[in-house]
């Protein structure tokens, strides 16, 4: 961020304050000493400062941080996903009691513009599903497993060597970024409050080359899928590795890209595309988010928006209905598959296909996989643990979604 | 558009106050009959009517109408991008001197959120293109030629029959509209006052089924892409058929969908996709449009923002620089492409490759491909007349542009 943005854009300068850091003796480039600190303190005491943007990421110090520039009257532009997630609406609540903005569009998407869009353009919809890869490292990872027939480790390892995933992958790899992402969608496209808690996650540890080999052969990619639903009044909430038909786009988003798809009753089907992460990216966002302010505090507007939330109850995982891949290894005897197709069917769940992959007469055991049709998650999971009891099924490997 | 519009979501009701159309004594669904009027003054005239809604389409009225409405202190928002490609610049300076404010986010791609992102989501960015497939109809058409092999006239009528083509199509495959939206984008993305004639514009009526053959086997799809460009200071737009690799995310944009591809310095590439015309779409822009006005109504605040347009060249046609497509027929007789060739250098052109399909050596003429390296618009089109003085060759088919 230069020190004084153009006046032509906005209508005034924009001066930079202050910028908080953990160590003020290190000098940084573009930046004058005197404006670097180490204490929030000398940001909140100085009163010619109106905007306070939040950068450092995490929960805690930033939300404390966050709480206090709004209630001292400070408009706060933030790109912190976990923060927006656990305590967005309150938030946002405390910004319109003290009559100033809370924006946030980098804390999903990087330099995306999805978070205003959500807002605004798009408000006239009923918005009935958002589906969304919203997380980089993991998308990077996938289509590494898909492209090059690689196994989770060997696409962490690349990962982590070109700095797309941390040293603890966890966040990433465990869909929680992705979840923390996908409650902030949810307010703004459903107008609920919801709590990372509410999101179905699963993450993408237990695929290997040979889901993607099968899933290929199907006619289906495997994403990290992050999805909020409209189902029957109720929302519907998860990340989860998904199959995914090739032809539909979010199929074709790979490497380090993001993208979200929302469906609304007006517009149909939008998707917005672009690079999720990353310093660049992310300016754009926090940028304009900071114009938008400062354009404001000049033309004397202050206002923030209204916020209306919608009371929808948050469906439980064991009512979620999904088809299902599920890659088992049994016996090589016959009779097996017909006892865990027996299983299945006394649960009510149908199957669509069966399939045995590299077919070897002499070994003891086989592996195949199974995909229903749409199936209760509760139903399924009753159903697999009688499956796993069987003396002829060696091992339930994997479970996936499959979004059609 | 309901009559009232939810109160939570502005703060305060919306009500439809008139509808202008042209025969008013037809009952209409969802409107009462006492707001119907074939008379802009009733419009106008009505002191509580705070926003002016236009979708009538065309130059004539619709400029003059919201010229009137604007004048006379009301908010507009219109989808009409033939009004606001010509005029965009002056009406948006006449609503800033009235205090009011003129959107447009329905004249460029139906319902896909990009003329605000643009104003306002990307704004920190120094927006280098614009890539889009922004007509529907062609985008349609060029589909149909490519996976069914159709020719021009095949796919025209199919589009004709379903409707997304016009009894006169000549707005659409000539790129007119195209270039309407196109000006609307580069004067958001370059802040720059562009007129339709400042677009090099190619329609699509010269292909055929045999060019996507010979793009196809050359790793290539054909769309017809509106671009504008930032190139060294210089503003280069043109609404042409283009041959595309098959793995940029635009050649993967299908039938009548549209896409907008920015390209920033901070945000990189970022894509919007989705429906680019039909009623619904339509709505959810326009009605984005009025609850944006409403909200800003509602709360008091009004000043408009400011505009500042920057003094940038457009590049001339003929220096335009490009990879270039050229199909052409020649006779069968050794000599012919050296003779070509030969010309295509004396003008400093490099070929890039060329290439005989379905060789007959008994034919007395052969059809072949040559594709060059970046080469000027201009010293093209001289080369171009000197070999088509030759007698050997046939005919120039088909000139296209190539992205890279």
């Amino acid at each position: 961020m230069s020190e004084s943005v153009g006046v032509s854009l906005l209508g005034g300068p924009l001066q930079l304050r202050r910028v908080l850091v953990r160590d003020a003796a290190r000098s940084r480039e573009g930046v004058t000493a005197s404006a670097l600190t180490a204490n929030i303190d000398d940001v909140l005491g100085d009163a010619e400062t109106q905007i306070v943007v939040e950068l450092m990421g995490g929960e805690q110090p930033a939300r404390d941080h966050i709480v206090r520039a709004l209630a001292s009257g400070r408009h706060v532009v933030t790109a912190n996903k976990e923060v927006m997630a656990k305590s967005g609406a309150e938030l946002l609540e405390l910004a319109s009691q003290h009559g100033v903005r809370l924006l946030y569009e980098a804390s999903v998407g990087g330099g995306i513009p999805v978070v205003r869009p959500l807002a605004r353009d798009l408000l006239a919809n009923e918005v009935t599903a958002i589906t969304a890869i919203i997380n980089g490292t993991t998308n990077f990872m996938l289509t590494a497993m898909e492209q090059r027939d690689a196994d989770y480790a060997d696409a962490l390892a690349e990962a982590q060597r070109l700095g797309y995933a941390e040293p603890d992958p966890i966040n990433d790899v465990e869909g929680i970024d992705a979840a923390y992402k996908l409650v902030v969608l949810c307010g703004l496209a459903f107008q609920v409050k919801l709590s990372p808690e509410d999101v179905v996650r699963q993450g993408i540890t237990t695929l290997s080359a040979r889901d993607f080999r099968y899933a290929g052969e199907l006619g289906y990619t495997i994403k990290l899928l992050a999805s909020g639903r409209l189902v029957d009044g109720e929302i519907v909430a998860s990340v989860q590795p998904t199959l995914m038909r090739h032809d539909e786009p979010l199929a074709k988003v790979g490497g380090v890209l993001n993208a979200v798809q929302v469906e609304g009753d007006l517009v149909g089907r939008v998707l917005f595309q672009g690079p999720g992460a990353g310093p660049a990216p992310t300016a754009s966002a926090v940028l304009a988010d900071v114009i938008d302010v400062a354009r404001d505090l000049v033309a004397g507007r202050s206002a923030p928006e209204a916020i209306a939330y919608r009371s929808l109850r948050v469906r439980p995982p064991s009512d979620q209905e999904s088809r299902y891949y599920i890659r088992m290894t049994g016996a090589n005897r016959p009779g097996v598959l017909a006892k865990v197709a027996g299983v299945l069917g006394e649960h009510e769940i149908n199957i669509a296909s069966v399939i045995q992959f590299g077919i070897d007469e002499s070994a003891p055991t086989e592996e195949f996989v199974i995909t229903t049709y749409l199936a209760q998650r509760g139903r399924l999971e009753v159903a697999l643990a009688e499956i796993r009891m069987f003396g002829e099924v060696v091992e339930v490997s994997n479970v996936l979604r499959m979004a059609s």
